[in-house]
């Protein structure tokens, strides 16, 4: 049982204290905070200063993290409210699908790589990884914005979408397709994501409180909270979605049931570990492949690539609210983050895509990650923050 | 980097929900809520039901849970009330150090085990484990309480002894015995234990106000409070001592200095993450060994010296102060936990005590650790809780 005793207070001391100088010496600079904190993952990390290497224990506080960051998120947003803009959001993450798939695979293909491990980067450039933008709209009192409403809805859909996306790919690299077993996936993840924004809500409005005033022990509604979010970030995993998805679900679902008491001591441990998600993305790179001239263009390519398909391809589908707002959402799709990292992984233990693809990909999911917060701050520069909610 | 995307929620679901029903229903059995939550690992580990097994994300959320909750005890608990009751506590710690030691010893050598392995036996029955005595009385509200000072205290000194202990007995096994270094360990925990407790506070009180102007990023001073926390603990381990008597001196120092807010924050951690701890504790447990009838009979005469030398050897120390008192200190510094299975480990390691002596250490360590919250609710029993502070 007992490792080195000073692993958990050296982790949490460097990567929490780079994470909070980093966030300072930024925001001085009048450059977004959630850049500094990827970047001092990116610098204690193997590509530079080599001090901390990505590990178990690294990583499952980074998940944990950004489970309760899609939690606390949740709490804030009603379900009326993201059924309302489920049209626009469904066509924003369609299209949004769409574009970077093919224009992954297209530069695939001109670079010259197999029609396999061209689709396999399309796939990987095509989820969102919603952690990021949720972050930022909510430290910065963002998330009532309708622009914003838009792009939690879609990047649930986006989800849905992508485990699709993958299935299709994987059958495709194993010459396989089983029609039968992507239906059943389909449904499973449409008919979860469905069931809980729909009768979610209703279900915890009238379980939790039956539950509550039955238990004495401890912080009794806190507990039920906590146990209500690991189901369903659980069952979205036996589902095929993103266990993050299942969060925000269950946040949502409980917005209108608990009380302040929960979303207090929920702040807490999001303040805790969220710089274990953002560092954790920087931890993630590795610059060791990029000594070949080529690489390094095919990675700049894809990048400009990731960016600009989603900008279109997601602000194309919000254009019926005008410009400023579908800028917003084009820019609040960007970040790819771990999906991306996820999908390339996946692609490299099948065989179908060499190490330096996949340092390219890895490339492409830290990079969209610390170019949309700037693109954000910009884009909602407008909206007066006076009416900020109390930051998340 | 990613491995299965099921395993943080489900082994959350799985410790969470565990320790919290468990809790619920001794509660209602009217038994300690904390036996429950340290059952439900024993429940639902190797030992019976063999759902989760210990693994490094386990147990570093078990380290930081405890690492917190002491945290959050200092937070409760002003220097100058711990120097008060110094001398006493000092007393309190040597008495309860030399008796199970000399006792655990001398079982051993009637048992017909050799002089090395019944001194580290004796060693591993030495240390308290704070964090289960902290938990009853911090959920009780009797952290004011002044037999509850005693214990916070003699458990900080206990801690410094037991290295001595360890370091001594290490080199009699090795058979090498280095003064020079022995008188450095000492000084060097010592040193640290007296520095902090001195001067934590005043520096805390001049440093975290002055930086915390300077920052506007986030939520600074629980930044500054976990730098802080992180440092210390750090620190304390490299001065020989526990990680959580570090983040103990550091609650203590910052608790003049920090805010409600800092509290709250911290809470939430704690409530999140103490059910690993907990859990944790039965999760080591293996009843394999006790298939031999003899091992059942030196683990159960070794359990009853563990209690009965603690409740004496403190109890003694704490006699000036009445026979209501001196209980509450004794039954305090009963739980074991991790420390004396760190001890085992060694032996383990160092080969001069075989498993089945490894299982009863650590059986040992299991149980007194349930046998003191019922001992502790029965001593406090006649003390007003309509005087409680706010629970931890």
């Amino acid at each position: 049982m007992p490792g080195d005793p000073a692993q958990i207070p050296l982790a949490m001391l460097m990567i929490f204290g780079s994470t909070k100088l980093l966030a300072e010496v930024f925001a001085r600079l009048r450059m977004p905070a959630i850049v500094g904190e990827i970047l001092a993952g990116f610098l204690i990390g193997p590509a530079v200063l080599g001090w901390i290497a990505p590990n178990s224990v690294i990583s499952a506080l980074a998940d944990l993290g950004v489970l309760f960051l899609l939690f606390r998120v949740g709490l804030e947003v009603k379900t009326s409210e993201i059924v309302r803009v489920g049209g626009t959001a469904t066509l924003v993450a369609i299209l949004g699908v769409i574009a970077p798939f093919f224009l992954g695979w297209g530069i695939m293909a001109v670079w010259g790589a197999s029609r396999v491990e061209s689709i396999f980067v399309g796939a990987a450039m095509v989820a969102t990884s919603v952690g990021i933008t949720a972050q930022v709209l909510a430290s910065k009192g963002l998330l009532d914005h309708k622009a914003s409403r838009i792009i939690l809805a879609a990047a649930v859909i986006d989800d849905v979408l992508g485990l699709l996306v993958l299935a299709v790919v994987s059958s495709v690299a194993k010459e396989h397709l089983n029609v039968l077993g992507l239906l059943i996936t389909a449904s499973l993840a449409i008919g979860f994501t469905v069931l809980i924004t729909k009768w979610g809500s209703a279900a915890a409005g009238k379980l939790i409180p039956r539950v509550q005033a039955r238990l004495r022990t401890g912080e009794v509604e806190f507990n039920l909270a906590m146990v209500f979010l690991f189901s369903l970030a659980l069952l979205a995993v036996h589902a095929g979605i993103a266990a993050i998805v299942g969060a925000f679900l269950a946040g949502m679902a409980l917005s209108d049931t608990v009380g302040e008491r929960v979303r207090d001591l929920t702040h807490g441990v999001t303040e805790l570990l969220v710089p274990f998600f953002l560092a954790g993305i920087g931890l993630q790179m590795e610059l060791s492949a990029f000594q070949n001239k080529t690489t390094v263009w095919l990675a700049v390519t894809i990048v400009i690539a990731a960016v600009i398909s989603k900008l279109i391809g997601c602000g194309m589908g919000a254009l019926p609210l005008g410009w400023a707002d579908a800028a917003r959402v084009g820019c609040g799709m960007v970040p790819r983050g771990e999906v991306g990292m996820v999908v390339a992984q996946l692609g490299l233990t099948m065989g179908v895509i060499p190490k330096a693809v996949y340092a390219v990909v890895v490339f492409m999911a830290v990079a969209t990650t610390l170019i949309a917060p700037p693109l954000l701050d910009l884009s909602y520069r407008k909206v007066k923050t006076g009416l900020c909610r109390r930051t998340v």
